[in-house]
């Protein structure tokens, strides 16, 4: 079973290293395809990247789809674009942020989300009152290391991370979300070492997408994620 | 992987029903432990039946776990008992209501749930809140179709059941979740029949045991779900 | 009028306590029965022991009914079974913990709680949520006193409630709810030391099972709280 | 024990009809103080009512406390003027609407309110929002029955009331409040004839009053309800 | 356009300064009715004043609907009798209050409310949850600065109103209203040494009113805020 | 003062109407930069059309800045890009859809939203929980009017429209939002013929753009509205 996996942004290094986190997850019987945006920001960071790279993100899973896709992952923390993809596909389109926050809920009565940018925050919390974890998940701290810093040793990133989630363990959170794919490689450390789960996205979204296709599931097409009409002369032309 | 199934009840054919249904979703690679309680009522129908059925119904999970189980299912759409067997397990514990309310959010905005009792819908609509899909899951039907007659074509269920989920599509519902084991036969043909995403929740339930047993998560042992001091002594007694 | 307060834990010293304090708040014209579950833990602490005491606590309600109780009182802060109840009894029942928050609400715009183990915190979360007092009651604090050490002077334990109460009314707290039997006795102190109104959970309970027997009021018998077909067998046999 | 119920409007009538209701409920021990304002509108109907009886309310209120009231009952569901009148007083105050909406919850999981004028459904609703009842109290219907035909067996208000709850009750409802004092008589008829539990808030109020007395209770003066500092002048002035 | 300003209490300097301020907002083609109550109290701290204050402010506003008003601001940030004046009105009634909190929503994701008293704050509580701001403004902090002193530059006004803001920045505040009048100076100053928008009352609603006036809108009459019957008579008598 | 009005969409002749509406409820003082994007979509239907307009809308905000605009309203009943347009302007950002809303909020306790799509509900129903109207706007009602049979008279448009709103008045609804630009003539019409508040978004946007640029107030540069630092190679190159 082929799950696309995408990269909303368009940097080669950020689709490699999310393209491994996902092989690390995946069924031996699902292959994948991973994917970027052919044009758009290099990273998302906050509302306008994540408005300007909805084009490229559409494109790719349309060609995915194209290609075979039985599912695709939106592999961005701020699952920007769902509702969009959501409507232009016929296969289940999940989001690494939702699909984070769903298996938290199922592991921990509270959690907390630990995110790189401040910038980012808000939109996560809006996201998190959509999908109705604003109980659940009252906590979203921004750790404020520059994504590039997060495998670097020097930079203390982990120890920082580290500090955030035990803040928010005093606080009342019971588990914890790595709300930045870069921070996937982290996510067992932590677990050993805090005693509480730790949730990566693209760990959750793959699995959350191959079970779906599994269980012959799709957007439903009624209201909201109706087909687009324009769908094919815009993505043509665009 | 063992994954056990537990009906709370202690009817055998409903257990039966049950493990045919779960079955059908498991992995092959996933051995199913079906199990029942050893004691209590023979259906759950309403809080009483959810309460009296918990000793045996822990009971079940514990052996099951001393049995390799690395996931529960609870296979109650009301989910009862969900917090303490979380506390008595180190293993992920799904409950099919849940479970169905998850997927349910993943391919509609706004879904509904059809059960049998209309004694269960307080039950259920506490659980959507605790969940957080109360803006997501609006309507709560009853068909008040007793559950025996579920699979007799001449009590005219599947009618009945696909007029309800026509009207909650009126009111708003894109999907539609099956709120009764008993219900699972007929999810594929009401979801063929209705044109919208009808889901079951054993299958969702299963699923989500496998994935979250395959990503090394289980319950957060910290505050609520901490490890029972008096779960050994009870359990012997009992 | 005979009113009915039950112990669900089987702890005889704890019902003893109970039934001092329930004494020091019934009408002249009540007749208390003080009972406690014939099986089941010997406290409640946390999700597990509130759902094993469950058959314990209804039998106990069943057989406080058949003896004339106009009313019941679940005598735990977790509220512990009081759906089942409800549903089995046709007169009034009431939890102390949901006793104590309504009475609160109505002598304070906002108000806190302070219970014992860090453990009962989401289950009272959860309880505060159902029962619509989450803006009225955002604080819930757990002392981590043991309840045998309420009672020692040396243990500084009212110290301590003390303390958390005055942090609690730093940031909003306008009245304090005891959320736990076995501080009882402070509540008077407390008051009077702090200056705001501090509720004890059975002095609210026992005073609102009079009334609401003396209304001739009973639980609703639509929907959830119908009487179970299955309470004489289970009741007789378990 | 003097409990205070004060009806905020001006007429002697009405004033009659609320001291019939609450000598019905009153504990043989409480002695009645039964006030009306001084000056104001004849009847509450909307919120300018609402506001323009303020003074002539927490005049009465001052003097059945000079006149040593333990506790008062504002006798308006609109429950107005209760958080003036908790600034202003060192005893419990109760407004027979949050009375019959608290007694509500404790008999139901999820009731109506039945009052007069649509014109008030609004402050009805902000109030259950207030009070936390949002989710269980979803149905507030106007009967539009002028408050004096409620009484004359021609106007048909018994049926055209019962005819609202049967319709309440088939969206749900599972207990009725009556939100009127005019229909304190109906309750207990309503009760028997609709087989679910039919409150009536002057009832619930005068047992709510002496209850909070009697356990030493009264306003928090943190914050809010602080007593006010120019409540002396104004009072005399006014 | 005549535009009229109500300063609800009976102090002739505040009239001033609040007259002072709307004519700063208000547009050229505006004329200003700068009206205060013709009795009670000298200020409104607290629900008391904010009850007792009702009927002088009521007249204020028929007087000036009289005098061919074309809307009505309400100058107390409690926003104290808006509906009743809504019902009085056939014009737009704008509170200070809500003003501010529907502009700081315009320029901020997440704001915060800096009033003068402890007292308030709950009031402001209430009427942000009545608004729909709840998630919007999650702080309001108290100074407990006395009004009077907000101008002399000796009492440290406007540092220690800064410091508040700042603090509410660091928990996530990105905008500031200014919850008194008599702070309406301090919003440029603070703006321009802060960073970020700070909201004044008496500017946004005078705005407002105009806005409202020219669009051709006025308060809905049906229900709640129908014309009430009695208006003429008592506003006669009183 | 320059306030640009943008249309998301391409096509010309829904500019121009957006043109002369807007222009009906500009200052004699404004002068309007009328502006669409220079590619995308001809219509915004639902999320996909909303996500895949963006570029151009962003460009085109990015032009009428430079262009010197005090304020820019969106003119897409959406909001589409609301965030992200913040974001990268410097101006207050006003969106129809929120335009309405807000100023509904202001004439009426509870209102509706009249839409053309029932695809755009969903969205439409997002927005109101983002923005805190959930409670207030309990209703969104799709007309399923095709855009371009509104302004002829055969098709019945303003007959359904008409019911519609009726209706929902049944319901409570005391005013009424129109969720298109294409249907802002037909407001005068309804507020007369139905006699309740009738809001045109693009009136209400255009007055607040106005009114927040006079007040010197723009989107907060905390957080999830810092300017993009990727704004300008992106703009320049897509």
């Amino acid at each position: 079973m082929k799950i696309a996996v995408i990269n909303p942004n368009t940097t080669v290094e950020m689709t490699r290293v999310i393209g491994v986190a996902a092989a690390r997850s995946a069924a031996p019987t699902t292959e994948l395809l991973i994917r970027q945006s052919s044009h758009g920001p290099s990273a998302i960071e906050g509302p306008f990247d994540g408005a300007v790279c909805l084009p490229g993100l559409l494109r790719a899973i349309q060609q995915a789809e194209a290609d075979g896709a039985r599912a695709h992952v939106i592999a961005c923390f701020d699952d920007t674009g769902l509702d969009a993809a959501r409507a232009l596909s016929h296969r289940p389109v999940i989001g690494v942020g939702e699909a984070a926050l769903h298996v938290a809920s199922l592991v921990a009565q509270e959690f907390c989300v630990v995110t790189t940018l401040s910038r980012s925050v808000q939109t996560l919390k809006m996201n998190i009152l959509r999908y109705g974890f604003e109980r659940r998940c009252p906590q979203v701290l921004a750790s404020d290391i520059p994504v590039l810093d997060l495998h670097r040793p020097e930079s203390g990133a982990r120890e920082k991370i580290s500090d955030l989630i035990m803040r928010a363990m005093e606080n009342g959170a019971e588990a914890a979300v790595l709300g930045c794919a870069g921070m996937a490689d982290l996510a067992a450390t932590l677990q050993q070492e805090l005693g509480i789960p730790v949730i990566d996205g693209i760990d959750a979204a793959v699995r959350l997408a191959e079970m779906l296709a599994a269980s012959g599931l799709a957007p439903s097409k009624r209201r909201g994620w109706a087909f687009p009409s324009r769908a094919g002369d815009f993505l043509q032309k665009d």
